[in-house]
């Protein structure tokens, strides 16, 4: 980023947005959601356009900010870089300079979240993150909202509580790796705790999850200790994208990691079980988990769509902020 | 599929609908084609966004999806597959929960029918089959369409008159694929009968067409017996997407089987030619009969899109059903 | 082309317009790009479909074509032909048949004009050549666009000048390429001259470029003769798309062909440098030059955009022609 702040908002990391911020965000995905399940049209983005630039192969990411864009009106570019990677064939600076005079909106899917940052220094729209190495914050505000949702508490208003999260326990069970970075920015913002369980090796590194709080997580040898007593029991896979050479080495180190029906025992008896997909079952989560009563992760597949067309709203027109 | 019936309208084969139900298809369709000849703005389907998977390339049935989806004011998600498969990075199944709630309406073009069929089992939206091994029942309702337009005949009131279809002899020479198992099933519903004449080793299978009646079908050795007296001629390429490994061999079985002038001579004097294209001038087909008066190929081609809004609208806003 | 004039308007190379239309055209793009900064909602091609066919990857391209097609109301079908190439499954004419049944506009990036000229025999709907090895026709359309909104001067009735260009120099420093040609085309239309230099075996050909009057273009050996008293001083890659085996060799051949500096002091002070993009800052153009106060790429880039939504409202709906 160049020195001092950018006029243009961005969504780069989870980071970037305060509590306020967040809180206006889930009431309108509320309202959103809402109308997309009433019929109802709402088109604030007729006339704007999405780039989407996809580094890594999406289905998740890409159907949900696609059809998001087109229900709130707009249109979208999809780019791949098959092949030739972003700033090969040109610096990425003058990428960001070309396709920002172009659309009005660009979200881009990376491995570096330094190529992330240097798009959005160059670019004139906003810029928003579809998942880096390093964050993946759209996954958790679609985590949030579908938390908040389940919990069903509500402001006077009749908008989402965030203040329902202070206090709570979220159990990370499985690799150091993006989303947990991400999951350790949200705790610190809303109050919660995230209980923090991978294999040595696999740890999560509170520098690059870019906290300071050093309250907002704890770490546990025992995935079974990370568990107890939480609200909320998470995973991912073992391999992300990116890491599939260390398949066989991570298959044996993670083999402990998987979230059973053991672990969501000995957390709170309505606690929710969420997974950002695609799911190995077998693997990191057992089919009695992932299908049983206490998952929400096709809500939190869904919820996706909602709280991003929220977001995309936000940025272009958003009143807060 | 699951046991019991779903609430949910599909397209996953011909025989999913009934000859009622086609007849206010064309009826539809021919509707919406003349809208689209008049440039007349009809959007049935804003707000609504259509997800294309490809597993297998294609142009035509691209085109007249998403060009007609646009026409009647909707958007497209069109999914590639390239490299990994539908099922294979996660349960198809946890693809159609996914998908289905973010979009209105999946079209599929895939191998297996199986596949097709898992999807559409956990779809919360109409599922369409645009291409299996087994069955291309969207094309045999292009072509029935064209059939119909150029027969000329219209009911009282005024619109295609699927009745006379009953009784015509529908010449099918060449290999016993996906088109050939689609027109014993529209045999079957509009009471015509197919010609099948492929060569040996390449026959229909009654089994795998899903037909029960065998009045629907009539097997020649002969191209020029099946050809006798028919009123439409229709073939395929030699070798369809998926079996270029034996392009050699069936160039060499299907060498008899190409649809020539002297073919045309035997069948009835106002028989219409059809092929879904690619067309292979001098393989399956000779260039005088493809681009001859008796050619209805290009208007074929443009049907598919008519055909298929129709369908879309049916599925999704359909009165009768 | 089939002998006798087509009804249709197609824009395959850029003497395909006269003068009076480029002066419409500029216009046009004048007003499109005022609504554009005053998110002015202008949907004149509601309804109209554009095929975009590429058998080159691009992003400037493409981003400019389907964005501009959004911002004036239509929808974009995206086709590449990765691997297979057209007219390889099928006759070119075939393709073209099919296709404009069912869009209204398309445009084609490829390699040889002819298979775009074949292309457009066949069909029923305007083409636009998106780039070819012979002509970048819409490239040359922003530049001149570009040129006149820095040159300022506008006619009485307020519209860009295109009389402003005559007599004018342009300076075309390196390969003698399909911007080349175009350059060469235009200098022809609008009366002024361009002042080449390539290396040797990479002159302009004047057949291809296809002009007739020798005074649209001087050859100079030296760059700094050809940028002597320039207007406008312009470069592109040493290695187009398609030639990149020849690199190293192209490397060595262009060494002198950079513009920098030097070659800007002895231009005219308001000279104005322009570059299609991407740039190889050290190689074809110098960092100080094209991130410098001459420099227009990045209007010139966005540029692209807008003159395109002239040209397809010209096509498809324009009141002179």
């Amino acid at each position: 980023m160049k020195p001092g702040k950018s006029l243009i908002k961005h969504y780069l990391q989870f980071k970037d947005l305060r509590a306020e911020e967040y809180a206006y965000l889930f009431g309108r995905a509320a309202v959103i959601k809402q109308r997309f399940k009433n019929y109802e049209k709402y088109t604030p983005l007729a006339d704007r356009t999405l780039a989407m630039i996809f580094e890594k192969a999406s289905t998740r990411t890409r159907v949900s900010f696609e059809a998001g864009m087109y229900q709130l009106g707009g249109s979208v570019v999809h780019l791949t870089t098959s092949g030739s990677q972003l700033g090969r064939d040109e610096p990425i600076e003058d990428s960001a300079r070309v396709i920002s005079r172009m659309v009005d909106l660009v979200m881009i899917r990376t491995y570096e979240q330094a190529k992330l940052e240097g798009f959005a220094a160059h670019s004139r729209v906003p810029v928003i993150n579809g998942l880096t190495n390093e964050y993946h914050p759209c996954q958790i505000l679609a985590d949030l909202f579908t938390w908040l949702e389940h919990r069903g508490g509500t402001t006077r208003a009749g908008m989402p509580d965030i203040g329902s999260l202070r206090g709570r326990v979220v159990a990370w069970v499985g690799d150091g790796n993006n989303m947990a970075n991400t999951w350790l920015q949200a705790a610190e913002i809303f109050g919660f705790t995230v209980h923090v369980s991978t294999p040595s090796g696999y740890e999560v590194d509170p520098a690059v999850a870019g906290v300071r709080d050093p309250g907002c997580f704890k770490v546990f040898k025992d995935p079974m200790d990370a568990c107890r007593g939480a609200d909320l029991v998470t995973t991912d896979v073992w391999t992300s994208m990116g890491w599939e050479a260390e398949n066989e080495a991570r298959k044996a180190a993670f083999a402990d990691w998987c979230v059973d029906a053991e672990m969501m025992a000995v957390a709170q008896p309505d606690a929710v079980f969420m997974h950002c997909l695609p799911a190995h079952r077998g693997e990191e989560v057992a089919a009695e988990v992932i299908d049983g009563p206490q998952s929400v992760v096709w809500d939190e597949a869904e919820n996706r769509m909602h709280v991003q067309k929220a977001l995309m709203e936000f940025l272009l027109l958003g009143r807060i902020g």
